[in-house]
C-alpha cells in the first residue's frame, strides 16, 4: 500500500495567491523529472550535476514556452526531509502558475502526492518515528503557544526516546525469560526477577505519568474549557462579549482561516480558553427550561473552570449552592471556581469593601473572587490573570512532557494493563509463558506508539489528517 | 521615501496554513539579524560564514526555546531577487509559527516589509525595470493562461527592450540636434534629417502597434466580455448556468480564494470570458422596464461578443433587429454576433434542417448560428469553440506583444503625441529648438515606461497593488 518506488509531487505552501509558492518533488526519479521541465542558465550545465543543498535560478518551461522564472533547490537523499532525492521549486505565487507547474511535473512522470506523503516517506526511510510524524501534523495545526510547544517537543523526540530506551531494556528481559522457556526442564533463571520487577515498576511509573498528562494535553490542544454560569442580568453576556471582543482579533489573526471552527476561543498570552456560555441555573417546573438547565450541567461537566457571574444584588448563598451542586451532582471537586462580581461600577465607594467581605466570607481555599465591571472593562485583566493561574494554563509554561494524542493514550493504556498483569504475574509466581505473553503485549503497544510496530490502517489514520504537500 | 538602508522581512507565501511557509529577510543587515534567531548545527559554524546559494537545516530559537526546525537559504547581493543580502526561512506552515518567526525577525532588528518592497529594492538596485516590476504583480495576479503569458513575456523584458533601443537611438539624434543649437550661427547639421525622419517613423509605428494592443490586452486581463441577450424564456439563464456550471469548478480552482471577485467568468482552454447577463430587449412604454433596457444596451456596449439566445419559436427578424440596433445605436460594427438557437431537443428530427435554414438565411458573413440544447447540454462544446474563434481569444495564442497596463498606455499615448508633433515639425521645417523639445518630451514618456524616469508617486501607485512579501 505504501510504496516509495515512485516519485511524488505537490504544492507545499498554503492555498491561494502569494508572493511565492513552493512545490516539492521527492523520489528516486525526482532529478530526472525536474530536469524535463527546468532549464538552468547554460553555463551551469545539468540540474542533476549540481551540488546537494544548493539553490539555483532557473526557468520552468513547457516546450519552448517559459512558464515561470523560479529558484530550484536540490536535496540529495538521505539528507532531505523525506530521506529521498528532492527538488523544491520556488515559483511566483499565482495559483495559475502553481497549478501549471504541478501539471508539468505530473506530465514529466511524477505522481500527485497524497496527504502527508512526504512525511510518510520520511517515516518509511527512518528519518522520523511515528510520534514525530504526528507531531509534524500537530505543529502545523497548532494555533496557540501551548499547543505549539507540546508539538515541538514531541517532534524533537520528546517522550519517545525514553519509551524506546525502556522498551529496549524490557525486550532484553523478555528474551531472557523466553530463553528460560527453552530450557524449562533445567530450571535455570537467566532473567533476574528482582531486576525485572524494578524495571516493570519504572516503566509503569513513566507510562502512568504520561497517561495522566493526556487529559491536560487534550485540554491544551482544544483550549481550556471555561463554563460561564450566571443569570443573564448579572452581565454574563456582556462579560463574554468583553472577553471575546478583547481577544477575538488576536485569535482570528493567529488562526487564519480556521477561525469559524473555534468560535468563542480567547487567547491569553498564548494559552487558549474555550468559553462555554450556559443558560441560567435556577429551580423551575417548566419542562423546556429544565432541559436548558440539564444542558448547562452537561456543559459544566466538560469544563475545567466554572466562572460564576454575580452582581452586587446577588446573595453569597449562590456561590455555596453552585459549589455544592457541582460536588454533589457530579462528584468532581477538581473544577476551578472563579466568582466574578460584576457591575462594581454601580457600587458607591464606601460600600465596596463591606460588599466584597460579604462574598469573600463564603469562599473556600483555592476559590477566587474578582470584582469587575464588564460594562467599563474594569479589572478585566485581573480576571485574565486569574484564568492563567489554573493548572492547565500553568503547566503549559513548564517543560512538562504531555500526551495530546488519543492514539498514544490508548496504546499507553493497553501497555499499562499488560504491564500490570505482568507485575501481578511476577508477584504471584505465575508461569513464565504467561509472564512473557503479557510483556510481549506491552512491548507491542509501546512499539505502536513509536511506529516500530505498525500497520496500514494506523498509518492511514495518521496521514489522512495531514496537509497535501507535507 | 524609498530607502534601502534598512533590512526588511515578510511572510512571502500565501496566507494561512500549509505544509511549509517561507519568510524573507533582505537588506544590508539580514545575515546578522537572521543569525540572532537561527542556530545551525554546531559543526557548520556561523550562518554568515556559509556559501551563497546554499540551503541549511537549522533551528529558529527564542532564547533557549526552539520555535521551529527550518531550512535556511542564503543569497548574497547582488545575486538575489532584491539585489541585496537575503535570507529565506522555510518553516512549518502553521500560522502561529509564521507569525512567531516574523516577530522574532522584527525583534532582532528587521522591519516589516511594505507591499512589494522586495521588488521595489530589485528595481532600486537595477535588477528589474519598471515594466518588469509591474509584470511581477501581473504574473502573481494572472488567473488565465492568456494573462499569464502576457505578464511572463513582459517580465522577461518584453517590449521594453525594443523601446529602450529606440529611445537610445532617439537620444543620440536629439543630442546632435541640440548640439546644432549651440552652433546655431554656423548653420551646421550634425543630425541627418532624413535618418531622423526614418527613426521617428519607426518609433511611431512601434508605439502605435503597442498602443493599439492595449484594448485587446485589457480584454485579456479582465476576461473577454460576452453579453448574453435574449428573452428569459428562450433559455438565457439555463444557458448561463450551463456555461458556469461546466466551468465554475475549473475557474474556482485556478483562482483560489479570489473567486468571489470574478463572478461569472468562465475559462475555456485558458482563455477567460466574462459573461454579462442582460435584461430582455423589447419595445416598452413602462418606465422601469425602459431603464432595464437602457442598462442592457450599456452592457452590450462593453462587450466584445454578443450572444443572442433564441428558441425555435423565435423569428429570424430578431437577429436582424438586434444587429441593426447595435450598428445604429452604437456605431460599432466590430462586435462579434453569435446566435444560439436553444431548445433544439424540442424540434422533431425532420423539422431540424428547415428551421436552421430559415435562421441561417438572415446571417451575414462572420456571424455564427449554433443550435444547442441548454437543458441537455447538447452542442455546448460547439458554442465554446465558437467563442474561442473571436479575435481576443485567438490572439492570445500567438506570441504577440500586448500592452495591458493603463500606465504604459497613457505614457505611450503621450509619447506618440509628442512624436507626431516632432514629425510634423520636421516636415514643416519648424525651428530646431521646438523639434528638440518635442523629442525630449517623447523621451521623457518613454523613460517613464521603463522607469528610467520616475517619481515617488508613480512608484507608490505601482507598489500599492503588490502582495506583502514580494
Amino acid at each position: 500500500m505504501y510504496s516509495k518506488e515512485d516519485t511524488i509531487c505537490a504544492i507545499s505552501t498554503p492555498n491561494g495567491r502569494g508572493a511565492i509558492a513552493v512545490l516539492r518533488c521527492s523520489g528516486p526519479d525526482s532529478f530526472n523529472i525536474a530536469e524535463k521541465i527546468i532549464r538552468l542558465p547554460e553555463r551551469k550545465g545539468k540540474l542533476s550535476g549540481q551540488a546537494a543543498n544548493t539553490v539555483h535560478f532557473a526557468s520552468v518551461v513547457e516546450g519552448i514556452q517559459v512558464i515561470d522564472e523560479v529558484m530550484v533547490t536540490l536535496f540529495k537523499g538521505p539528507h532531505s526531509y523525506s530521506g529521498e532525492d528532492t527538488v523544491e521549486i520556488s515559483c511566483h505565487g499565482s495559483p495559475y502558475i502553481q497549478k501549471k507547474i504541478l501539471e508539468l511535473l505530473v506530465q514529466a512522470g511524477a505522481r500527485m502526492a497524497t496527504a502527508g506523503e512526504f512525511t510518510l516517506r520520511a517515516f518509511l526511510n527512518g528519518k522520523l518515528d511515528l510520534t514525530q510524524v504526528e507531531a509534524v501534523a500537530d505543529l502545523i495545526a497548532s494555533g496557540s503557544k501551548a499547543a505549539h510547544r507540546i508539538a515541538m517537543s514531541q517532534m524533537r523526540g520528546g517522550f519517545t526516546q525514553e519509551i524506546r530506551k525502556l522498551r529496549d531494556k524490557l525486550l532484553t528481559f523478555t528474551s531472557l525469560v523466553e530463553l528460560e522457556l527453552d530450557f524449562s526442564e533445567e530450571d535455570v533463571e537467566f532473567a533476574d526477577r528482582g531486576q525485572l520487577k524494578t524495571l516493570l515498576n519504572e516503566i509503569t511509573n513513566v507510562l502512568d505519568s504520561l497517561s495522566n498528562s493526556f487529559v491536560l494535553g487534550n485540554v491544551i490542544k482544544q483550549g481550556i474549557p471555561v463554563a460561564i454560569v450566571g443569570r443573564t442580568n448579572a452581565g454574563k453576556s456582556t462579560l463574554l462579549n468583553l472577553l471575546l471582543r478583547e481577544e477575538k482579533a488576536i485569535v482570528s489573526d493567529i488562526e487564519g482561516t480556521t477561525r469559524d471552527s473555534i468560535e468563542d476561543v480567547i487567547s491569553i498570552r498564548g494559552v487558549h480558553f474555550r468559553l462555554i456560555d450556559t443558560a441560567g441555573l435556577r429551580h423551575t417546573e417548566d419542562a423546556i427550561e429544565k432541559l436548558g438547565i440539564r444542558r448547562t450541567w452537561e456543559k459544566i461537566d466538560q469544563a475545567s473552570v466554572v466562572l460564576q457571574v454575580l452582581d452586587p444584588k446577588s446573595r453569597p448563598d449562590e456561590i455555596i449552592h453552585l459549589r455544592d451542586k457541582i460536588k454533589a451532582d457530579q462528584g468532581i471537586a477538581e473544577k476551578q471556581l472563579i466568582i466574578v462580581l460584576n457591575k462594581m461600577d454601580l457600587v458607591p465607594p464606601g460600600k465596596m469593601e463591606p460588599l466584597l467581605a460579604k462574598f469573600r466570607s463564603v469562599l473556600l481555599p483555592g476559590e477566587t473572587l474578582i470584582p469587575i465591571s464588564a460594562a467599563s472593562g474594569n479589572n478585566l485583566q485581573l480576571l485574565e490573570e486569574s484564568l492563567m493561574t489554573i493548572p492547565g494554563a500553568y503547566s503549559t509554561r513548564e517543560n512538562d512532557v504531555i500526551i495530546t494524542n488519543v492514539r498514544h493514550f490508548e496504546a499507553l493504556t493497553r501497555a499499562l494493563e499488560a504491564l500490570t498483569r505482568a507485575t501481578n504475574g511476577l508477584n504471584n509466581r505465575l508461569p513464565d509463558d504467561l509472564l512473557s505473553q503479557d510483556i510481549r503485549e506491552a512491548l507491542h503497544y509501546l512499539g505502536e506508539i513509536t511506529g516500530e510496530i505498525t500497520n496500514d490502517e494506523v498509518l492511514g489514520n495518521i496521514f489522512k489528517n495531514f496537509c497535501i504537500g507535507k
